[in-house]
């Protein structure tokens, strides 16, 4: 944090200050990885930490927006403010899905105490997960209590960024085919709390006790000191919804009494940080590569035989890498 | 290529001669990242670069491995050998569902003309991407003539992934609500051919009549010298599967008549080198920071707000990476 300009400084004040403006245009430099962002967010860094990070995830049609929304006013009554981060995916099987639910959900910005931010995948290598957390970082400065992200949960992509989730609740729905799939496909340790949605349907009987048949196997596989609840919910009637949050509200008292969750902030804060350093390092290898032109002549190389990527890949990666005692010294 | 080992090159000309145990074991090093896999590759690469390679992709039930099941039999038909690598996405919610397929796939196996492999997501950022790469390149230098890749299309790794492909060709099928979304979600930019498969059922008229109408749109906003081809099919009976090859073999036709195949060949060694590079300095920087400690201690400092990722994460790159200018002069 040493070595910050004023108007970072500044700018960092504004945003714990409370102006709209001025955290809307950090996170959009966040998201677009642009270099101004990083200087603010070491500013306000000291200033985040507090924010429950709650992750809403489930099939495309789970009725996850509308939950979301109904979760939020639900948050709101009890005096505590909200922001809420929808991740589209780069799906472009679901991509559109989200971005239409947003629509529906203007209503809620009426309400200065929730901020809605909808973000769309971009980027390369996790670069969707490194952006997500460092706006909900952003948010969590800006003095939000509760932060929502909502997210498909589909490819590795957003099955990081639901790790950034304290609590994760899997939004379900009777009659979707996939349940059985998704049940064993290992769902089970993402999901804190299930919502079965549309509890009004048929079907919501059977889906309910496959789940619950699911998490006593699953005890009994692999017991956990946290058994998963499940809640019903119809979320467009607005049922089920105060249920909803109480389970949530039990799984963090749940984290914060037994350890867990400052377990799962260091193992979250691990796996930023290696991000971080992850695509930092990417985005040094690619300038490098591509402004000196050695990128083209490599590949050209590559595609006529002439070298094989992995003897390049060992040639360039040896010729960077300073195993860090030896480049110090050559440097001082 | 040079300072190769015997041994490997021993292994690589196994593999050469058809040793299907050699390869298998090959592509699972591949997968595992395992050390031992890249010299064989070094060796193998002049031996790559032969094989069309053909990207299915579509959502969850969309019955692309059926189609792909009886695409591989058209192919054989032709006399070309075939290589299948069907690429399990991590999600909760499909994960299951392509490893139940592939177990209607095993008669194939009957044929040694045709390999399949299936391979979980597994590894971080982008690894699975960089695996299938490498698992696509054995199965070349292996001496299969098509290789299909099928994915299902959802999250940027399997974006990542449809990348390697030659030729992509999307699966939908009629009453899947999503597939205006997909059309507005830009999935146009990476079908060369749609398949309409189960259009035997109620709304393939339609679908096929939304998708064309997609195209033409799309041809006027940004004219393209290829016009996707929409073919029907019913895989399970066996319908369209030879229109459907046509189809990709035309597309081929027009890759290499038009110069683009080299083109997308080039992009993708310069996206492929990039990522391997990239993923190799950050295996060696992880390995070491976890070896020493050092992560551990950076992690606590970050909780404890002592310290910022951001800086933390300058420090980090900045005392690993010695630009090449710099580094190779202190060096010699």
């Amino acid at each position: 944090m040493k070595g910050l300009l004023v108007k970072d400084m500044d700018y960092a004040n504004e945003i714990l200050g409370g102006s709209e403006r001025a955290v809307a245009r950090l996170m959009s430099w966040l998201e677009d990885e642009d270099e101004r962002a990083y200087s603010v967010m070491e500013a306000l860094y000291p200033h985040t930490g507090k924010a429950f990070i709650l992750g809403i995830t489930g099939s495309p049609g789970a009725g996850k927006s509308t939950l979301t929304d109904k979760l939020a006013r639900q948050i709101r009554k009890q005096g505590h403010s909200v922001g809420i981060i929808a991740v589209d995916p780069s799906s472009p099987f679901t991509g559109g899905a989200l971005l239409g639910d947003r629509v529906r959900m203007c209503e809620l910005t009426m309400d200065p105490e929730i901020y809605i931010r909808s973000m769309a995948t971009r980027g390369f290598l996790g670069g969707m997960a490194k952006a997500t957390a460092d706006v909900v970082r952003a948010l969590d400065a800006f003095g939000k209590d509760v932060i929502i992200i909502e997210t498909v949960g589909v490819g590795q992509d957003e099955v990081d960024i639901i790790g950034i989730a304290d609590t994760t609740c899997l939004v379900l729905v009777p009659g979707l085919g996939d349940v059985i799939q998704s049940m064993k496909a290992g769902v089970m340790e993402i999901a804190d709390i299930f919502a079965i949605n549309k509890s009004d349907r048929p079907g919501a009987d059977q889906l309910s006790a496959e789940v619950s048949n699911r998490i006593e196997q699953d005890a009994r596989i692999k017991p956990s000191d946290w058994t998963p609840s499940i809640v019903r919910t119809v979320a467009v009637d607005d049922v089920g919804v105060d249920d909803l949050w109480k389970a949530i509200e039990n799984h963090r008292d749940f984290l914060k009494s037994s350890g867990r969750f400052i377990e799962k902030r260091r193992e979250r804060t691990r796996k930023e940080t290696l991000r971080m350093i992850h695509g930092e390092i990417f985005r040094i290898v690619r300038e490098q590569l591509q402004t000196t032109g050695e990128l083209d002549d490599l590949v050209e190389d590559i595609l006529e035989r002439k070298r094989d990527p992995y003897s390049v890949m060992r040639d360039v990666v040896n010729s960077w890498i300073a195993l860090p005692p030896i480049c110090q010294k050559e440097a001082s």
